[in-house]
């Protein structure tokens, strides 16, 4: 398989974009990255994305967005794996420039949520759940993710407010982030006094229903030199599954999925945790950080509250998370949100990433994760 | 890229499975599909499907299948483009494998319609339209193809009846195969007397709304004969697409993005459609058999009524088509339709289609299309 890099990145601003279509939010990331790489080849389109038949009454997506950004007849399908999909589009990418049957993959992460804001988006959200043994029972996504973070701190004897460095520290990057939904700093306060969604989680556990689009353009390493801005390779490209259901599960605690994506993807870029300069976490709740932080070998068992608390997870940490905002911060447009990590990390390792830069940044990890833990696209990329 | 082969195909029976889960018809198509093979080998799941999350409320369905085949953690996602979906999973797969990534791919297509028959499926199928410029018209996707098949029988100067040898020859073949879901022949009457759907399309003009599904294992060609039956070589797989909203195009009656996936899919096998022995086509309406035709070179612009009257599309014929019933008699069951119409050419490249078989039949093409001919995956087949 060829080694392939990421040659160019775009990117449309986190919110509630309720005056633009899916297919104007893809648009406007599309041209930034094709702008970025500088280059106008794109021979295969992959679109993550979760939601648009459910709450845009658009499947075909892949065909629309070659379409609107006149890339027809270029070869084109939609990928999804819930919220990992943007991480699963890149994977897709990986392969189709890796077997050589293209020289240069587009791959873009979409979604349009917030028209849908009251009505509806957190049924469509329980796609992701097992619809026959959790979502026919009516619980949601926060409810699953509020089982679990209460079985945490009855394990670990933990507080509430002990998952607040989490929230406080993707607040404090996203303000440094353009691009970012809530550009707001919070303090533990802010975070223990938020309103609640299903308990123990409250809004300030929880990342943001937003929209937008995110793209990234990959090419074979070997013609990466060619590309306007530095490009930066991709060592590892791994994904893996565990049980749709949280009740299957032998421990709910250990993410099993997501501990056996990171361990390929350790692999294949031949580093072990302590090298990964900073982590791009799928922090959709604080306890979805704690529990990957644990499956992916940052920390060990119960003890990824404590990481946090040091200090040690902030841009000058050892292990920086959610550079930009995370989840959390930039804000989770579901199926984009892959992408948008994505592009986080080549803006980091180009020493591009502005104010939220992290000092000598040169191997990045990405992980995108959907459902509760049951699929897990972990991406290593270097400078 | 390396060479891959098909080693193993399962299927499910076409029909209204109400009381059958997704989960339960995946289950028996891949364990069908493993036993062909057999092999126990799964690397990674590429699952076909379009609508799980409009008409079953569930994403991440891979996973989904992944863990009901106890086939945790393997790598899995899902594949939309549309109708085309099934046929897009195994492009998928050939680019897995061929990338080297992985030496077994498990190809599922997979579609539950049955439950909504009347609550749904025609505005779920809608969502392979455009939403903003077709959909919100309320169009259906009879409609759509109604115009198309009005503008050709006005261009053409032909009778709806001139039709009807393309539903006739469906029945014909659907009832020599034990998993079609019609397998009563019909005659010319039967089919200038059905009720109408949408003027001038009536309803055996159209595939059925149906449940099922199919999986292939796909494997190197290199590694391939150690299978338990012989392997049929993919020697050609492309995608293309075309304008999502037909009001969008030059001419409608030219299926450019059908043509331009057959015209990649010949160069890539070195055949031209001469040498091409019998075709899977995607006859969603007899209006889509008659422009794919012409689309991929079998007739010349008007004709390909003409090659129908003539009785050359019949399994005797010059260029057989929908050889165990196609979408018309077997049933089209959306996202596993371009799977299932593969799994047929497979069986009838081994000469194992029983009553179906096309004698010699050597080299066989499979085209799964999205939309009204908005994207268009073809492969071809050689024994």
């Amino acid at each position: 398989m060829r080694d392939v890099s990421i040659i160019g990145v775009g990117q449309t601003a986190v919110a509630e974009h309720w005056d633009r279509s899916i297919r104007d939010l893809s648009v406007e990331a599309i041209a930034a990255a094709r702008q970025d790489a500088g280059s106008d080849r794109v021979d295969v389109l992959f679109v993550g994305n979760m939601l648009s038949g459910e709450l845009g009454g658009q499947e075909n997506l892949a065909t629309l967005v070659a379409d609107a950004c006149a890339l027809l007849p270029i070869e084109a399908v939609k990928i999804e794996a819930a919220c990992a999909s943007g991480g699963a589009a890149l994977r897709a990418a990986c392969l189709a420039v890796g077997s050589g049957a293209h020289d240069c993959a587009l791959v873009l992460g979409v979604e349009k949520m917030t028209d849908h804001l009251t009505d509806g988006v957190t049924s469509a959200l329980a796609l992701a759940a097992d619809a026959d043994y959790e979502a026919a029972h009516g619980i949601s996504f926060a409810a699953l993710n509020a089982l679990l973070m209460r079985r945490y701190m009855h394990e670990h004897r933990a507080r509430h407010e002990d998952f607040a460095p989490f929230s406080v520290n993707a607040h404090r990057n996203a303000a440094r982030n353009p691009r970012a939904m809530y550009r707001t700093p919070i303090t533990v306060d802010d975070f223990v006094g938020s309103p609640l969604v299903a308990d123990p989680i409250n809004i300030l556990d929880s990342a943001g229903i937003c929209d937008g689009a995110a793209a990234l353009l990959v090419a074979p390493s070997s013609e990466a030199r060619r590309a306007r801005r530095p490009p930066v390779r991709v060592t590892a490209s791994a994904c893996a599954t565990d049980s749709l259901g949280l009740a299957e599960r032998r421990d709910p605690l250990v993410w099993q999925g997501v501990a056996d994506s990171a361990r390929m993807a350790y692999e294949q870029a031949k580093v072990k945790p302590k090298d990964i300069d900073f982590f791009e976490v799928h922090d959709a709740f604080t306890i979805v950080s704690v529990l990957t932080l644990e499956a992916c070998g940052f920390a060990d068992r119960g003890s990824a509250l404590k990481l946090a608390a040091e200090g040690r997870i902030a841009l000058e940490g050892d292990i920086p998370i959610g550079t930009m905002g995370g989840l959390k911060g930039r804000g989770h447009p579901v199926g984009a949100s892959g992408a948008y990590q994505l592009v986080e990390c080549v803006l980091q390792l180009r020493g591009e990433a502005g104010e939220a830069q992290v000092k000598g940044a040169s191997i990045g990890m990405a992980q995108s994760v959907g459902g509760s833990g049951s699929v897990a696209v972990t991406h290593i990329l270097q400078a």
